[in-house]
């Protein structure tokens, strides 16, 4: 039987994962593929840390480069994470001819494009599942399953910290800094957690997540990323009476020449099955032209979930190696290289969408007419407005939804309204994603 | 540019559909695939029918024959339906060494042991994702996603048309009857709906998907198969007061050296995703030891959707062929040939399992007594009982959740309930899968 020889770079908690599976089902995986898949070697700064694994001699080692150049090798899975040497290991390891697997998500937003154009021109391929939602299929979703449909959005949960902190605040009416503080006493969230909550891993997911989609190359800098951390139980309370969640939302769409693509914290109605996706998970809804509104739902983080995506690229290029099948038999970027367009991400200021505004009036007559009137001046149209009872601080909360309006105007017209002196606090926007209520 | 030729057996509805995204865009699977792959005969009975595309001459025939002969068709896509001409063209084209795309769940389900093995032994290969989920990547998910897992369990909704009607009579309160009218007014149903609201459509699927995940032999015959026509509104709100929506599940569990797989109108907890899945789609909840829960949702029937997932399959063929792939590097049923098992399906009155029983008693003292009475020389303990107010027919129902029980049992102990004079008609008996209660 064909045996395919694996090095893995890092052994952290996915690396151990990933090793763990490999050693402990290399029977089961064999008897799916027909060939053996070996871990052969292991590197990592830490030779002594106890993994619950046992090693063999000689499999582990503290000179990653020397795996990525080792001639038995066949397949590297990249696990160190980060844009420096994790970057340099790839690149070697792809002048050495060797397809390569990695969860990077942060490198590949930022440096996909000459990585992959490095990987085609070494003639070897670069895979990418575990980069995007931990176990859920995405990237093989996009570039095999949908193959024959015009991708139109995609709409997602995926961060699973902030989707784990924000269903906390609706269903126990935490603050913001206590479900975070949970989160992190539970291990779904990071000591230093900005990265999730600002948004900007949910950005990185979804500059990948819109290369493959839409045929555009990789285009993080130009994503609209807003994070969770003002996020109060009082709007959540609000959205809840309106019929809506608030989820923090990676939204996109194709426009034909130009793409939406924004992270932001959204209200979205009970009908929506998003909206019922609780705790530390993801979910994608991507809508086809042919396949309609379709959804897939798991552990987008995590020791295992994400090593089970790892395994499936080492399979899949394992499959190609075993089976004759030339690099390229899926194209890394769902497109043939020469098909890539630089398709523009359109500014969020010329977004049109539907708004949720909070106040914080004074109590006296007269203020409801001049913040409409400076609405209406802007030419938003407000669809309701209510003025909900308790009293902060000396102000009441008014509270409106809005029919489509432009972003640039809405900005504006907030701008404005803040400085009127019935006017209390920085007014509250939140976006609404509502296709019942296209007006 | 490489061309890739394809013949379509069956231009109805799903046909039709394949045939536009063949047509229409070619151009948009040759920037993916990097080769164009080209509908050159279409085989119908029917050559009259307006289907909205222009063939050009010569690309129908009356002889679907001559198609799996033509040296010319690398793919040939068996979209006819049913257990006969079917079965022998697919035979006859695997007999000429051209691989088949087929949706014909009830072919499989039936013959698929025979059909994989013929198409093995010729060297070709049979794919079907569209056979199972329509547009949802089930089948792609199992075979390559989750190599790296051991299934523990699938539980889905597998059946657009039932999921219709339960949602109509859950939300609406309809009776059966005319949510199934309904259904058919609407399309979502057919003339005959036997096959879908008796759960044999579902059975069809479960039987495929269990021999991929568990590495079985399929085996539809040892499938229990219930279906939704006996469901009542009274039920299902019954079960939304207790916290549960009424679904019709397939339901399979690997027990190592057996199968637990079953169809039957099943009480889930609204915490479930699955209880949120409303209408005429379908959802699929997988468990694997390394990924945890994890769902696929999506349309499972109609044109263009079943289309989206033959079209995958014919592009997955159509890069085996160009990459230079040998056969097999996908394995048909998920495992190796030479390591698919006869695993046996648990017998249904073997199943241990909560259930909701409704028992139309007379109102008079002493009844509850006798019905308990029953259940406990039988050793079923039961969690709650519910006498629900009003009196209908001179009975009032009583309801009982129970603990774990063992179905053999229920049914002995059900069987003696409606023969006592104080039980006025059959008593129901509706299963719960409920991960909270495992007591």
């Amino acid at each position: 039987m064909n045996i395919i020889h694996v090095g893995l770079l890092g052994c952290g908690t996915v690396g151990t994962g990933v090793a763990r599976i490999l050693m402990e089902k290399e029977p089961l995986i064999s008897d799916r593929v027909g060939a053996v898949i070996r871990l052969k070697t292991v590197a990592d700064i830490d030779l002594e840390k106890d993994r619950g694994i046992r090693f063999e001699n000689g499999m582990l080692t503290k000179n990653a480069f020397q795996v990525v150049c080792d001639p038995e090798i066949d397949i590297v899975i990249e696990m160190i994470g980060g844009e420096g040497v994790a970057k340099d290991l790839i690149l070697k390891a792809i002048e050495h001819k060797k397809p390569v697997v990695t969860a990077n998500k942060a490198l590949l937003a930022n440096h996909g494009n000459a990585l992959f154009k490095a990987a085609a021109q070494n003639g070897v391929d670069l895979a990418f599942e575990a980069s995007v939602c931990g176990c859920m299929p995405v990237i093989k979703t996009i570039r095999e399953s949908l193959v024959g449909n015009r991708i139109q959005s995609m709409i997602g949960i995926l961060n699973g910290t902030c989707n784990y902190i924000l269903s906390k605040i609706t269903n126990d009416g935490s603050v913001f800094e206590a479900a975070l503080a949970e989160a992190q006493a539970k291990g779904f969230a990071e000591a230093d957690p900005t990265l999730d909550v600002e948004g900007h891993d949910t950005a990185h997911k979804l500059a990948i997540l819109s290369a493959l989609a839409y045929g555009m190359e990789i285009n993080l800098p130009d994503i609209y990323v807003e994070g969770i951390s003002r996020i109060t139980p009082m709007d959540i309370d609000f959205a809840r009476q309106f019929g809506y969640t608030v989820k923090l939302l990676a939204i996109s769409k194709s426009l034909g020449n130009a793409v939406e693509a924004r992270i932001h914290p959204t209200m979205i109605p009970f009908e929506n099955l998003l909206s019922s996706v609780n705790g530390s998970v993801n979910a994608l809804t991507i809508t086809g032209d042919a396949v309609g509104d379709m959804m897939l739902y798991g552990y987008g983080a995590g020791m295992m979930p994400t090593a089970s995506a790892v395994i499936s690229d080492v399979v899949d290029l394992a499959r190609n190696r075993i089976s004759g099948a030339s690099r390229g038999r899926i194209p890394m970027l769902s497109y043939q290289p020469g098909r890539i367009r630089k398709i523009p991400i359109v500014p969020i200021k010329e977004i049109d969408t539907h708004y949720y505004f909070r106040f914080a009036a004074l109590d006296q007559p007269g203020v409801l007419s001049k913040i409409s009137g400076v609405l209406g001046n802007y030419g938003i149209s407000i669809k309701s407005v209510h003025q909900k009872g308790r009293k902060t601080n000396g102000s009441v909360p008014v509270v409106m939804l809005s029919h489509l309006a432009r972003e640039e105007y809405v900005i504006k017209a907030l701008s404005e309204i803040s400085s009127l002196d019935v006017v209390s606090d920085t007014p509250v926007l939140i976006r609404i994603e509502d296709e019942a209520g296209q007006d």
